[in-house]
């Protein structure tokens, strides 16, 4: 399914949004918005976590009781008090009350609209004639939130109305904390003082933001500071404040602070009123009073800060747009990804110390939006390098920042993203020069150049492996915690043998490219690594994941739990280690044993106890994170080796995975970005299957937006040249693309089609010789056709007997000319009698039945011959034999009841069946169960509207 | 007002129990129950916080995010789904819900008793004709909560009923949280893993008990082990879960568990039926399996554990019992107070590295409950003294233990405890043979004897003075916030130097009692640390807090905030540093700047801003802990200094204050403990002062317990021998006391009376010579009466003109056989012509009136005669002039309303007194306020009941 489109869920391209419009039926959903110093996620209900920098992630709304700092958790909880922004509406003449967005009255409303932009995010709410618009922004340079609050009285007659804006503050601090109003502010001010015992750190402290304010444009006609006495005896739900003439004007001394203010107003008919908050972090009064006065002296200064922020916001957009006919996908890849790779890249995820691989891999993405500041990134990274190759395991970004976390873990695996991501670079940019510029390393200040830094860190790989030839794992490469698989000093890695082996062929491939003179041991190096891969950690049908410290290989047959993981095999085909036959034989164990229809998982089954040897990441729960989640980044790194070996088809099924489909409501998340994992363990936990978990910090996205560009649309740099291979999924028959590449812009329209055999390229109307345009003129328009050799297409119409296959089949092959085949002509003389006797086939005999078929479909193929087959398609074994033929393929399974068949067959005459074998037809079925390519249609209904409801199919999947 | 009976508090003294009658008067009211291991705290209302200790403190029921691990807080915060153990009850027929004990329903009930007692909690509750009973008990061996649950149908009709016991189980771990219902446990069983990152933690934490389990005795109807899944698109206060026919049986995936069950029974008129429930951490099934077995294999299991608990429980009674005839009083010393006592010494505040000074203060305690236990603590806290004499921050009482928190923060004052505290053990044991033990140090296994060890800490203390002979504070002293004051290596503490003055002068005592050579220097020591206080930290009216590292002096006159600290004066009366003017000056300072009804503050003004050279302190709320808060260790100091100067009734001000009276709803909390504070800052925020912080962790029980002891009671051990010198609070004329002592059992009665001008000691009949019982043998029992001369009497019948106090008086001057004076007997001359001219008198006027009055009263003091005076007592100045007379003394203050006056006054002939005067009399009117020696009496009432109501309350208050 392309659009979610329907009553929930709407994806307005115009506008760049995404609009719910139920607060029910996806809890948890909701968008982030974020500036230099400060990132808010907002749900759709009105809860809303935030952090701003100072430098460290700090909060100004807080939970009710002392929270751990820790990092950005998947999955947090919400309840009530959890910091919230929510607006009580009363309705003075009947006393009723509902509010907006929808906690924590919960209330029903008469209509609800959440939708998230990009650059703000809005609710629409109505309920007792009173309509509710809220819009909450941010600035670009402050933290702080903006909120505009519309009420708008739909009745035709005057009402009492007053509005009550809750901003929950929450347990701030045990040494203190205490709230009141203050008039020359019109705001609630909260201060606190950041717990601490020792005396460095009341310095280290001294210029903290310990207030939380919110700011009002209008004067409150009365409020509260305090939020046990706003709620009284009741709770958040139904607050004793609320139900009272006017709020108690209580401040709040070392008791939880709350900032509620009331509006009591009297609307006219259809009289509209609006309201501007302001809600954030400040040092003193005196920054609240600049704050005010930078946005409320005038209502210039509030727009003129929201659309400083939409510029900010813009800065995203990146260097291509693709109009596929799949909207969620299109609007996506247009919008939501580059804001989110931006996201990344320039505010490094709000920490200080960003992990090295996740610094790297995001500045990958930066890239293709802000290649000045991925350069800028890469040369910071290499100044924190050792001077023996060694890279930290967190770049320190802010002069009082420290290791902290998962940092101060030993990780291997930092060194192998220097050449991978630069190469990215170097592809979007040409900017060769970088390899040229000194840098020192946090050791010395002796300066070398980029390419001396990559090839120390190359040469700290080289030796960072055991008498195999293995890479070593101290405590983790990639995988975090996976922290116990080399800690005693022993055990390696197959991964990030393969990724080393892989990060020294870029590395070749980028100085081959330029003409740069390289160490010829690199070239042996390589295939040494992939050598004792291949030697060490190939397990018959796939790659381990690696040796333990006691020499026990881990990922293989033989374990009952994480006998699979995703990472060895798609860097085997990266690196080259893994042959042809090898990579048959991987991918069809991911296909078996990982692929599930909320995308790949990371590895299978999820390990349910410790496993001593591994570590930690055994003790995560079955299915979330790396412990066998749909872990996204993972999964795109399969993605993009998919690419590399011009499985394309493939690769895109796994990237559209990503996305929330027909199946967002398990999901729980809109397709505004992608998570960083999707809950796995999908034959173990199959209930919690495909959930989000609604963190939106992930290395995914460099990665699917590199795939997009230089996979799908195939529209690749390389020393400012455009290299153009593109890799259309099965359903698109046609991509339009916009790519600003060196200054120019290309139009270019791929489109699949018979009349070619290999990619044919028309430049502005010119047929090139080569798959490169060269002499690229900046600013320059280019238009560009892509045709490519659309496959032979077929279609198996499939069904117990008379389900009405046959006749089905003829007529589509008559309606698209494709050619018609009867499987049951393919039967032995043997079987017919069998059959014709009452005796059911075994797969014993349907096997030489199938191999007659695939004989014909071959020829078929071999002549670009488009079919439809008629063909029962009782054994799953069988319909991935026709898979494996290299049509475009799509299974339409015929469903019927089987009283509604027996009358069928009992009016049949001239066919040898016998309708006695119609059960033992049933019982042989084997269901398609997740085979994505297996369309149901209702046969019970007359043949004439199935006919109609495959065509129609036929044409949306763009075959 | 001596005892809290009213429709809402009750101490039933026979049960040992206290009786709460509202869920929402005293919201925050609660008892806390403890073992070996484990420690909870239980609201009125259905809230309950639990630590338990593997070996540091950790939760098996948490909030609903991720918590900060903190030591325990005061004041901490209630809110929907913060840990709590409820009972819904479901009407099935009606579908009414209510919920025990209160929360989270709110529903309201028709009766609600909350009751703690010493071994266990209970509620009553009644609503829709349903009674329901909740105990909660600990067991003695396990850290595990037993519940138990009885639903009585009060109808006279059958009944379908369900009951839900919800336990919340909270937001686990980030790492891996789930849970699911046993059947062969019939338990539900969350599971999680603390999280952690490093590999050696992983180690650390390889016995920790993960889950959390809730065990039932009754199979239940149904069970959900999913917060979300039971709450639904409700919340709490009214889940989806009981509006259904059964639970949604499901279990929890990486979702926020929770323990819900139901049991759906049909209930016959009058029937009652009984559930119980086990609630606690294990480590694994195996373990809930054995606690299966042993709590509920058989109905004895369970009582067996009650049993042994209350049997632990039993160990705190304590060496005294008092019968003072103030119920409330009495109850907390006999039970509530050696329980709490108790509570500290046996499980250290349930932490493993407790404070120095708090370990050895709370085995002070311990000496009168347990000396055994205190005798290991002294020698365990005397080995972990470094060979130079200095004490550690902390003492380790487990051999995984570290120095956390606060003891990683350098404060100086830990050795003076060990004589102080020691005294006491031997004043109570004799024990002598302690001194003599050999022990080694931290970093030497070379032992010394206890005595050596002694001296190695006074010398150290000695040592680590400034060149003014001032105790560097380095960053902290008793006052653990008080950090910046000396962390350059130069401020000083006043405070720390009259301690160390007092703990020489201790170890002097000692030596000298028991003839144990001593070297000379510390009887010249102690003189010169005096005399370096009052030489340099006098400031006129009272001492110094200390001297700063720019040598600044504070807590003196000239700060604004923190003007004066309440120890360092209290300590300069035990120190001997403070002569009897100094003394003089310092009380009346103390009185004016420091009391309050609810108590006496530890300093005033609280400071509202951070001095940075006094530091964390000034930047505590205002009112709260060490800032300024009647923080009851400090006020304790102060009530034992008083007695030390035979002040006992003001000590036993100061003491009873710190148990709610009858303004026990603004304290909050019920008089089963002392907490560690009550809010202060009574002047700067009147709104909260008062306030309990709840938090039951403080050094003022022991100090308490000896304060009642040897100062009240002045039933003070001395080498074996008991030495007997009460100090009786004004109001008791009687005092009834069980002291168990040296074996022996003193039934001791004392009482004031006229008949003696001193004390006077009957030993079995037999009138003593001395204050002292000698050769006491063990196992007897002695009768003693104790007779105390009681002061002379005044009462003084206050009111303006008219409101009939010189009839009132006359009238109990002759009830009593009193001395009847009349103020107005002794105006000049002047002072009646002017009155009678109506021109009113000035302050000027009045000084030589009151003057005249006072001379007259000294003469009745002098030949020990009770008075009665007639004084209008308009100036609170005066009021205080009569206090300092000496007398045992009370103002009887009669209300008229002015109407009322004057037309009694227009009726009255024989009086110089100019009605028109009355105005100016009410102007001058100070009423009194805060001033309990002030008895209000309604006198628009008949003549014969206002005497009749004097005469009552004369008789209650015991004079």
């Amino acid at each position: 399914m392309n659009k979610l489109i329907n009553e929930l869920v709407n994806v307005a391209q115009s506008e760049q949004r995404l609009k719910l419009y139920s607060p029910t039926k996806m809890p948890e959903a909701g968008s982030f918005l974020w500036n230099k110093h400060m990132m808010v996620q907002f749900n759709c209900r009105g809860y809303a976590v935030g952090q701003f920098m100072q430098p460290e992630p700090s909060k100004y709304a807080y939970a009710p009781n002392l929270e751990a700092k820790t990092f950005m958790q998947p999955e947090h909880a919400y309840y009530a008090n959890h910091p919230g922004r929510f607006f009580y509406v009363k309705d003075e003449d009947s006393g009723k009350v509902f509010s907006a967005p929808y906690e924590p009255t919960k209330a029903s409303l008469d209509y609800f609209c959440f939708s998230p932009g990009q650059n703000n995010i809005s609710w629409q709410i109505e309920a007792l004639k009173i309509l509710v618009n809220i819009t909450v922004s941010l600035s670009d340079s402050d933290a702080i939130e903006m909120w505009e609050l519309k009420v708008t009285n739909l009745d035709n007659k005057p009402r009492n109305i007053s509005i009550y804006p809750y901003f929950t503050i929450g347990y701030m601090s045990w040494m203190n904390q205490s709230a009141d109003f203050i008039p020359e502010l019109n705001a609630i001010v909260a201060t606190c003082i950041s717990p601490y015992q020792k005396v460095e750190e009341y310095f280290e402290r001294a210029n903290l933001k310990d207030k939380t304010y919110f700011l009002a444009d209008t004067v409150p006609t009365s409020w509260c500071c305090n939020q046990k006495v706003f709620e009284g005896n009741n709770d958040i739900s139904s607050p004793d404040g609320i139900h009272e003439a006017t709020l108690e004007q209580i401040n709040s001394l070392y008791e939880v602070p709350a900032a509620v203010m009331q509006y009591q107003q009297c609307f006219q008919a259809k009289q509209s009123k609006s309201y501007r908050f302001l809600f954030g972090p400040a040092r003193d009064n005196q920054q609240i009073a600049e704050i005010k006065q930078k946005y409320f002296a005038n209502a210039a200064g509030f727009e003129q800060e929201k659309s400083s922020y939409q510029h900010y916001i813009k800065q995203s957009s990146g260097p291509i747009n693709i109009e596929s006919g799949d909207d969620v996908f299109d609007q996506f890849v247009n919008h939501w990804l580059p804001r989110q790779v931006f996201y990344h890249g320039d505010v490094n995820r709000l920490t200080t110390d960003p992990q090295t691989r996740n610094y790297l891999q995001d500045n990958l993405g930066m890239s293709y939006i802000a290649p000045k500041k991925a350069r800028q990134a890469f040369i910071t990274a290499l100044s924190q390098q050792d001077s023996n190759g060694e890279m930290p395991d967190g770049i320190l970004i802010h002069p009082d920042a420290s290791l902290k976390y998962i940092n101060q873990v030993p990780h291997t695996d930092h060194c192998v993203w220097l050449p991978i991501c630069l190469q990215a670079y170097l592809n979007e940019t040409n900017d060769i020069a970088l390899l040229d510029e000194l840098i020192a390393f946090s050791d010395t200040s002796n300066k070398q150049t980029v390419k001396q830094h990559i090839e120390l860190a190359l040469d700290w790989l080289i030796g960072a492996r055991d008498e195999r030839g293995l890479s070593y794992i101290a405590q983790g490469d990639w995988c975090d915690p996976m922290n116990m698989v080399g800690y005693k000093g022993k055990g390696v890695s197959t991964w990030l043998t393969l990724a080393s082996a892989y990060a020294i062929n870029i590395w070749l491939e980028i100085c081959d490219s330029y003409n740069i003179t390289v160490n010829s041991k690199y070239r042996s190096f390589a295939e040494h690594l992939n050598h004792a891969v291949n030697k060490h950690c190939w397990d018959e049908q796939w790659y381990s994941r690696g040796i333990t410290d006691d020499n026990v290989s881990f990922g293989v047959a033989n374990d009952d739990e994480g006998r699979i993981f995703l990472n060895p095999q798609s860097w085997a085909i990266l690196s080259g280690a893994a042959s042809p036959e090898q990579q048959r034989k991987l991918l069809a164990q991911i296909e078996l044993q990982l692929e599930t229809p909320y995308g790949t998982m990371m590895l299978a089954p999820s390990y349910t106890k410790m496993r001593e040897d591994v570590g930690r990441v055994t003790q995560k729960f079955p299915g979330t994170a790396e412990n066998g989640s749909i872990y996204n980044h993972a999964a795109i790194f399969y993605a993009f080796s998919l690419f590399k070996i011009g499985k394309g088809e493939k690769a895109f099924e796994v990237m559209r995975k990503m996305l929330p489909d027909d199946d967002f409501i398990k999901r729980g998340q809109l397709p505004n970005f992608i998570p960083n994992y999707y809950r796995g363990a999908y034959y173990q936990h199959p209930r919690t299957a495909g959930r989000s978990s609604q963190l939106f910090n992930t290395g995914t996205v460099s990665w699917f937006y590199r795939c997009v560009i230089e996979g799908i649309a195939g529209l690749t740099g390389d020393k400012g040249e455009l290299v153009i291979n593109p890799q259309l999924p099965k359903q698109w028959s046609n991509l339009t693309v916009a790519r600003e590449f060196n200054g120019a812009t290309f139009n270019v329209e791929i489109c699949k089609t018979k009349k070619v055999t290999q990619q044919k390229i028309l430049l502005d109307g010119n047929e090139e010789d080569s798959d490169r345009i060269t002499n690229i003129i900046a600013g320059k328009h280019y238009q560009v056709e892509v045709l490519l050799p659309a496959l032979p297409e077929l279609i198996i119409i499939m069904g117990v007997s008379g389900c009405g296959k046959s006749t089905v089949a003829k007529q589509l092959s008559q309606q698209f000319n494709y050619q018609y085949i009867e499987a049951d002509d393919f039967h032995s003389k043997e079987s017919i009698d069998m059959m014709a006797k009452g005796i059911p086939l075994t797969d014993k005999e349907r096997a030489p039945w199938i191999a007659a078929i695939c004989t014909q479909l071959n020829s078929a193929m071999a002549e670009q011959q488009d079919c439809v087959l008629a063909y029962s398609g009782l054994r799953a074994e069988h319909r991935d034999k026709f898979r494996q033929l290299g049509f475009n393929l799509c299974f339409v399974y015929l469903q019927v009841e089987q009283k509604e068949l027996e009358s069928r067959l009992a009016l049949r005459t001239s066919h040898f069946f016998d309708a006695k074998l119609l059960a033992s037809q049933f019982s042989a079925l084997q269901l398609p169960e997740d085979e994505s390519d297996v369309y149901l249609v209702d046969a019970n209904q007359p043949q004439s509207n199935v006919l109609k409801q495959i065509i129609a199919h036929h044409k949306k999947e763009g075959q």
